[in-house]
């Protein structure tokens, strides 16, 4: 099957892998290296996953320019789960923490802080509807570091650095330092722009982000902590997901993921291959600028966003009319365009470009919204 | 590649697949039936996984002949970590919990449950080094059910109905009414014995099982839960994790781990056609005795369990002389007997012979250690 062969998946996660990838993945099925199993079959003691861990945690750490002071940890329950268990993990001392409000997937760890800790907003670029912390607001921009209100006992602040739904991005993440919250860290949900573009590090304390958009499948969490924060957990976190055991055991200290990492390893070395991530940031700038540019020249269809916030990664957008939804996906799908429909709580489209989607199916989809719009307009 | 071909893999966890199930999961790796995308591509939210995972819950259902009243959910975190969420779900309502300890598994659970609530320990078959809990102790049987001390008012009593590293396994579950404790439920850690035999699910409020022994890869954790049970988790549960919501959603609270579910799904479809549970259970206890036999009739290895209470899926065994231990494992490995070294904790040999292990693999074995014997006997 040729990579024409396939349809182009805007789905917005678990989503688009590189096909090369997918290919290793299969012809190693049943044998990996020689070694007479499938990486599934594997002991998660034995030295054949013990070189597909640290080869993964290696290639990430490069990637991402990790400092040594970090520890890459491999997780499980995604960022839903890490709502939870980052709070639990930092707010053994102090029990504040702050949050910045994007969109629908901050609102939602800062909702679930609360059972942990004494949780304020720092700053909200929306409204939220307390009655319904999922109905869809207006989320157009992030809030400027200048505006957040950040308390000077506050264990961290937190940010989600691309909100999947809204389809709004932070471009940098401040030093905390210059807000006057020194002892402060940031903790960033990176779960749907992670590996799209080069991110300081230093700069937060914990990063975490489920895979299932730019790092692998569904199934394994990426935390990256730094190792201070390590060893404060609160008593009801449990074993398996205090960070301190995790990093201590090296991600083994219950069963990990195996599969999945060993997918997500195997990610990490595509994206050496295609340059590391100062070359997927200019293709993700291309890809992301292609279909804006077109959104931002036609009134039939549009995106909200302020320019200035607008995600790479993940582009919603409405038809003028509302009554073309059905007929528009029916053809997208005809023509190999899949996974177009957008969240149930914003409605219209959302065309999910990680890195995995080459530029020219996101030409396909623009040429199609084109002929569409000719046809509809 | 033929059946023959590959090595015998005799590893504890995660461990040997159907080789049909790989073969198929190589196949449809880079499309699903004609969808175009590999299942880890696929939307959690879309039509395909959603055939899939409920799919994968009927067969699950139908294998186990699993009561209308209880509810099926692909979790994440295995065995480690509902030692601390099964609490976290139950103990909201009455804090007592009791725990029947018969090896390392149970001793695990106990001790990360008293985080939770107040916890009592039932009966125990073994002594606990407090000051090491992995510390290997002769658990060779469990406690017999009219043995055990439970309270009036526990919400539940917990067993580990097969250990993994003991080799430790109970026959039967029994029926706590029977014992005065009329209110509380069993609580079961089946993570290495599910789905190799027929279980009274009805005996159970909560039956968990990480996946990796005998229901598919790494990173899929099984749990089985009585409905009246749902919906009174302590205040810190985590709500990935809370029961209630992840029965709601029909596993898709939050994105589950796709690609593992799907793994195990054709592993239930495996099962069916061998016959489902009752014929599963013949060849085990085939197996199993055929390695069991010869053990009784050799001084020149060793298993300590009593013969009532020897686990079918693990067989842990010494040779009656340690220095030859490197020397049998190297012997065994390039015969093709893959992963058999012991359990650091108990140290010697661990032949684990799940499902997914022909009778041949184990003939194989068995013919090794013969002839081990003969030349160094």
């Amino acid at each position: 099957m040729s990579s024409q062969a396939r349809p182009w998946n805007f789905s917005a996660g678990p989503s688009v892998l590189p096909e090369s990838v997918l290919r290793q993945a299969a012809a190693e099925m049943l044998d990996w290296h020689g070694s007479g199993m499938s990486v599934m079959e594997m002991s998660h003691r034995g030295k054949e996953f013990g070189q597909i861990c640290s080869e993964a945690e290696a290639d990430l750490r490069q990637l991402l320019n990790v400092p040594d002071d970090y520890a890459v940890l491999f997780m499980q329950g995604g960022a839903i789960a890490a709502n939870a268990l980052v709070p639990m993990n930092l707010l053994g001392r102090s029990d504040a923490a702050d949050y910045v409000l994007s969109g629908s997937w901050s609102v939602k760890s800062e909702k679930e802080a609360r059972r942990y800790g004494d949780i304020r907003v720092a700053a909200s670029s929306g409204t939220v509807l307390e009655s319904d912390g999922q109905q869809w607001q207006p989320w157009t921009w992030v809030p400027d570091a200048a505006s957040w209100q950040v308390r000077p006992d506050a264990a961290y602040v937190h940010l989600c650095s691309n909100e999947t739904i809204g389809g709004v991005e932070f471009s940098d993440w401040p030093d905390l330092a210059a807000l006057g919250a020194s002892d402060a860290v940031l903790t960033v949900d990176a779960s749907s722009n992670i590996l799209s573009r080069p991110m300081d590090v230093s700069r937060a304390g914990v990063i975490f982000a489920g895979a299932q958009k730019n790092a692998g499948p569904a199934g394994v969490t990426l935390v990256i902590v730094r190792r201070d924060l390590l060893g404060h957990a609160q008593a009801a976190c449990p074993s398996a997901f205090d960070f301190a055991n995790v990093a201590k055991e090296g991600s083994c200290f219950n069963t990990p993921p195996t599969y999945s990492i060993y997918i997500a390893g195997l990610v990490f070395k595509w994206l050496k291959e295609q340059g590391g991530l100062a070359e997927i940031e200019k293709r993700n700038i291309a890809k992301s600028a292609l279909l804006y540019d077109y959104l931002a020249q036609t009134g039939f269809y549009r995106n909200p966003v302020h320019p200035n916030f607008r995600s790479r990664m993940n582009v919603p957008f409405t038809l003028h009319d509302a009554a073309l939804d059905a007929e528009f996906l029916s053809g997208a799908t005809a023509r190999g365009l899949l996974q177009l429909k957008g969240h149930k709580s914003v409605g219209g489209m959302r065309a999910s470009i990680y890195n995995a989607m080459p530029i020219e199916g996101v030409q396909a989809l623009v040429d199609y919204m084109k002929e569409f719009e000719r046809t509809h307009g």
